[in-house]
């Protein structure tokens, strides 16, 4: 944490509307489409040859996901929308303020995505700003075409990050909001921040950070995460189920998390909650309390909390790992802790 | 329509977040708990003696549905959520600039809201409009406490207007956005508009206005929507479902159409779609095409087009409904078409 | 009813396992393999040109439909699975004991079924019998092929029959149990009746017979069902759907009503209940009951009780439909009765 | 193992219909009450002071469950309906020719049951025999009463048996047919049977036995399954949630397992498959796969393997468990395995 901390009387941040998409780089473009695509039934909207740009079934902007075929994995940026074109200076100030280094990118840099700001963010991911994109064909009642997972929509990041307080006062600094935490008396662990009416757009768990711990995908109803595990089950590629199907206690939703072929964390993601009113009251987890991470008080496996993805800087250099500032909760949080 | 034609030029109006909710007059208020409470589940925030106070299993705020007892079954009132107390005067100069009379009403006045403006609104139905509400008890992860219906909470109003486009432009002006119509050529005969991130927080049918059409209760699967009515089934209260469980074309969402003891009729409803986005991309539906209203083409019942409710002026008494100025849906679309 | 009453001192019926397959004819094979296999997703074991030999998911005996292209839309033959090879001389005694004539048809007559016996029964369906069949490939863990109404397998034969009651007494002789009933003081207007351990391998309709009113295929949970209703809706093919999603009194079976291309009529169908008990109990519907066909109250469509499929006699001649003998349920049956 | 062998030239089993129905002994029956009546939702067909006698929605017999108190967790019998009165001469006479211990007790020495044989069979446990039983009030189109995991009925019992061949052939010469085996090349680790059309009416778990591994409740459907856990967990309660939700490999039913408050273990089961073709197809899982237990790929918890319920001898008193005499699944099988 080198950069200048936010200084809210004087920077404006942008209006975030929502996390947008995400580019992965994968080892083996055809691997990862015959994982995303054929088995999670992700819509192709462009096959740029090296880079497949993927969406869901409800989703009316061009892509929820970039899958990018590359020497190593790595998440090479996360996007989120924002209200319109003003919100671009605005971004371009706000990091800029925060002495971050900033990018300007002209409209179809990214295939569907209108003029862009990225920036390097103070926790160390590069971050993507944009406005405009081009629409996508509607399928949500395409029912006939629904395969896999069904995903609808991209729903959030979950990025690791070395010191979960201060990645929550700099997405406060951001305009987020906070719905639900996990903490103790001395200690945020982890917290759950939006922009969309929903429980969140980002939220960060506590390790070796800058790293993306997965992305979340919205499905409409808890059968549709029991049938990808099941398609998962019944070609042997059960190895890709890493933890669940499940509910949480945080977000109250079902999930089920996925390992891609190259490690990539998938979670497929249904049932969480409105959170649109004004001053919406925060939910704070306990860490003690088994039900936060599973609400039926399973252990959550130690790779869940130990492994993954490397961000790439502006670059598109690898960025280091820092060590974590803080204890962390899968060191302290009894998971899995049984009552009898 | 003897009102003053909104100039938005001079007129600002409140920052509408949702739709908040209903008060509805029932004739026998037992009955009326015992269909509200006993079997979908509602949960009662307070029970005032001539008034109950219910809420779904998600929702943070005192209430989404007020049940009072009077002598005749209507709807007193819909109200919505606003952002900020500074949204009171923008709501109260908004609809004196309209020519509308309103209200100002002190905090408690309705249990559990705080201060409210009233206005008899350019269509004839008495709004309100308020910024705080008392927060209930989170119940969300009660699961233990879920019967019937598992409402989760309001989702929308469906009022009837004698003209689908004044009404249109009216709620425009109040800063709604447009999901989705059904129209032709000549006429646009309903329409779905939106403050939240969903489908709609209101939406007009065309008939004989002003009448409250039905109040739409989001759950989370369509499950719950098959549970309705096999509790009711189960009963023997199968005359209570009016109509449904089925898909609607518009907003995509699983359905069920209930008629409460009184003939208030409910919407049990979910699975449409975010449309959070700026310029969310409006789906327009050809009133002849068989699934706009029922995604698997069956012909909708006569009395969900002809029957609705009456709606009370601000001083409590009933106001007519006019005859509509434009020609019907139900008698141009051909509902329940049959390709064969 | 020209036949000559079987007699059950002298007569021993065969040992029916349970209903295991039909033969359709189709007018147009490329159109119906459309419907049932890209639509439903119906399992296709057999392509042998003019005919296609289709199971469901779970199925492990060679087909459970076959469609056969011909000049006019037609039920070739209901076939039973018996337990043993001595069931068939069994079958053979049973239905010439009845005066009926038969048929002895050497393995392989039909693609993966052993030796048959065919008879034409005394309620004028050309039926068969056989005990061996080829097994499938087990398709039941293969979640990732499934699609469409992901049929499980053959349930039940719903046929039209011009005297109900000569249905259930020859069905009783061949060793059928009852589960359900729709009768009155005078009149048994419907009856579902079983051998394997569920609510019916057969049913009674009463109308112009011999025709089949439907076949009814097994689908593991609701879900299944409202996603066909979605497909077709998808197409704009939802003139297919005849009747509900609903949830049947009888049987507590939910279910909807499909017509297939030629107007054929299917019933996907799930979660009805276990009958294997000794002396299982009998339960009956007054036909006055709204309930007794639509659990949830609504009025069938006057097609479901007036069309059904022709049936051929032994020879694959039509045979003509007699007029019915009784009153019928749907002039009697109060369908659609609303209790307001 | 020193009972005779049974003679299948001499011995005539009874014509078993199906698991009916298990009595445990509970130590505090006013919490095991509060356990399975209150949160998993059994009906209580006749609460007996010492004693409660549950079913499930869909059961028309008097009872699946009795919980007797005593002073130690014990299953104190497993009940087999069969299917007539004659086959209780048969079961008095089969377990005398293996020179088992046996009773008959008069009609009405369980509330609800007819005359019965009791014996104490070859793997240890206290096996009882009946045809007659009292009919039950039909619940199964009450959803207004359905709570918690809406149990329909007893499906299986599951024993643990120190030698799994011994038990594969005893319940062979009892006429139990084979659907599913967990196996190698030299050993039978796991073998399901059945007698009423459904995947298994018992299973064998090889271990220490005689002792009860668990009690199989069918539920309709999958959410049934989610509901329960999301119950418990509401309440605190997720201690009781052993393992699950979950997709069986075996069976492919999907589940969980519950520990009750004296540490017996349940499963509610939903979605296996038709059994009741002659000559069904036996499915041979190997016990490398690590899909058998969990289809997807999870590792079984050791307590799954480990602990189980003691089982009393016709006395009443508790019999010793034998150490295993062969290979464990649980030390061979890879159990988690990951692919990756």
């Amino acid at each position: 944490m080198h950069l200048r901390t936010p200084n809210p009387a004087t920077l404006t941040p942008p209006d975030v509307v929502r996390a947008a998409y995400a580019e992965l780089v994968v080892t083996d473009l055809a691997r990862a489409r015959a994982f995303y695509v054929d088995l999670l039934g992700f819509v192709v909207t462009l096959d740029a040859g090296s880079a497949l740009y993927l969406r869901g079934y409800d989703e009316l902007m061009h892509h929820n996901l970039i899958l990018r075929e590359g020497p190593a994995p790595a998440a090479a940026r996360l996007a989120y929308r924002v209200r319109s074109a003003a919100d671009l200076d605005l971004a371009e100030a706000f990091f800029a303020g925060l002495g971050a280094r900033t990018a300007r990118l002209p409209a179809g840099t990214t295939p569907g995505v209108g003029e862009a700001v990225r920036a390097e963010d103070p926790l160390g991911f590069t971050v993507e700003f944009f406005a405009d994109a081009d629409w996508a064909e509607r399928l949500q009642q395409r029912y006939d075409l629904r395969r896999g997972a069904e995903p609808a929509r991209l729903d959030h990041f979950n990025i690791v990050v070395s010191d979960v307080r201060a990645a929550y006062d700099y997405y406060t600094s951001l305009g987020f909001g906070l719905s639900e935490t996990i903490e103790d008396d001395q200690t945020l662990y982890a917290a759950w921040m939006f922009r969309k009416q929903t429980v969140h757009d980002v939220a960060f768990t506590g390790g070796a950070g800058p790293r993306l711990h997965h992305l979340g995908f919205f499905a409409h109803e808890s059968h549709h995460v029991l049938r990808t595990c099941d398609i998962l089950g019944s070609l042997h590629e059960e190895g890709h189920i890493e933890r669940g199907p499940g509910r949480h206690g945080v977000s109250n939703a079902f999930y089920v998390y996925l390992r891609d072929p190259d490690g990539h964390r998938l979670e497929i993601y249904t049932s969480d909650y409105y959170t649109g009113d004004p001053d919406h009251p925060v939910l704070r987890w306990d860490v003690s309390d088994p039900r936060r991470r599973d609400f039926y008080g399973h252990a959550v496996v130690p790779s869940w909390y130990a492994e993954a993805t490397p961000v790439l800087d502006l670059d598109g250099n690898p960025r280091p790992a820092t060590e974590q500032h803080q204890v962390l909760e899968s060191a302290v949080g009894a998971d899995g802790f049984r009552i009898r």
